[in-house]
């Protein structure tokens, strides 16, 4: 059953954070049209909007998102505000979040987050490059996620 | 897209190996219907159907009782043969094949799957048991992790 | 690398929540003790800190105890704050959280949890009970996860 | 407590395959040199073993190969051989058995193995290379995984 709030307020944070989903859809596309003839970046488009479509996936990005922005705001205590606003390797809290989305897709997702996670590629690498007073630690990771699920539905409906 | 051969591969398995999916049904029954009002055994039946119309879950079906058919004809080599027909605690790959199921269903899932398999109630438990000569090392898993996706699946659709 | 600071962070923040260990490390004695004759609490209790010594460990611990503060103090925006203050159950970021530390410790970690995770023994069943003004949504989960890790531990150190 | 005749069992079936360890710790030096001064193939290989040292991880080692084997011998049923056999894309349970190898290891692994299972540099490469007659399905995620899992305890350990 669609959640319709949570969907609308998921789209409402990504968009409030600058991300634009035509964008990610062009990092599937890259991933995917070498195994699928007749992909479009269109298609791309829509397989991202329906992983938006499950309530895990909205819960994630919505929590993820303002985690990011609680950071912005210094509002983590003690060690941690650093190491979420400074993205610390070891720290791999976002890659967990991420993972709450990509396991919904199986194998196929899971090796394409790794994938994307590591080379950050288009849009997603410009969420890891660090703009003073902007924090997307968990964002980068979610936008890795979303495009690997995406690539994964594409496979499986072949 | 539904693949038909392994849909029918995968439920002629568990047929072989005298699974009853309405007893299964009874066990997603006990667990979600204080949850949910209106619930029928039928209900939790068809959504065992359907998490089984899934690839990955016909996949993880098929080889892990072939797993368990293997170690009854003796086919594994060495320590694993004996770790396998006693379903030694520390051997753990029944389990990971399990959560390749569960892992697609979400939270509610993968912490259904952890009470039903301590605590094996209904038919589940009956293949925990070791009767002489048949080896269910996987297949007692994958009963669990069909159990607990369905009651995600209910849980979600409410 | 023992982190000393993180380590004492995470000591901190469970104290400040009135977690006391040792009534968590009954609830590893209890679940236990069954396999493992001359267990005792204490051990229970030394192999919670050498759970919590790890540093994936501490990043959660730390991470989902301010996240419960924050909802406190009603700093999660939009629907969200509802969600993590009433802990609904379709909300799954706990669960995913207390998994970053249960993985670590593979499938007897997993199945402990799962099993914790649904029955809430001991001190665990007191931080799911809703206090007006406290929240407890990430903690019950984490103390869930460090309990069943650490039985985990012990039966892979038998 | 190390488990001496797996840990054995496990090296023999790594040797019976064909895996030289000192190239699979290239692969880890590749990755990993980057992000560690002093770093030699060495201290890798030693972190291979080390990670090989774990019950869980030897477990998996011995089944995957023994599942090549057993395809090898066209001993699987069914669709199933075919499936082994030719590494078909949506089959998914050579992954999953890696995971339980790289979830022990936290999230610098998951990466990184996403990344080495989507590139298969060096080592892995040649064992995802069809031979006539050999399967390594299982064999090329389980380097993946113990590569990745070595970066994982090199980065920890820095």
């Amino acid at each position: 059953m669609k959640n319709y709030l949570l969907y609308d307020k998921a789209l409402e944070a990504l968009t409030r954070r600058g991300v634009d989903l035509i964008r990610l859809a062009q990092v599937v596309y890259d991933l995917q049209s070498p195994y699928q003839k007749g992909l479009t970046v269109d298609i791309c488009h829509e397989n991202i909007l329906k992983v938006l479509s499950k309530t895990e996936v909205q819960h994630t990005v919505i929590t993820g998102i303002q985690m990011d922005e609680l950071a912005e705001k210094k509002l983590w205590e003690g060690p941690l505000q650093t190491i979420i606003e400074n993205d610390e390797s070891l720290y791999g809290i976002d890659e967990i979040l991420a993972l709450s989305i990509v396991n919904l897709y199986g194998t196929i997702a899971s090796t394409n987050f790794g994938y994307l996670d590591k080379l950050k590629p288009g849009i997603i690498g410009e969420y890891n490059n660090k703009t003073k007073g902007e924090v997307h630690t968990f964002l980068d990771d979610i936008l890795s996620a979303l495009a690997a699920s995406a690539c994964s539905r594409l496979a499986h409906s072949k």
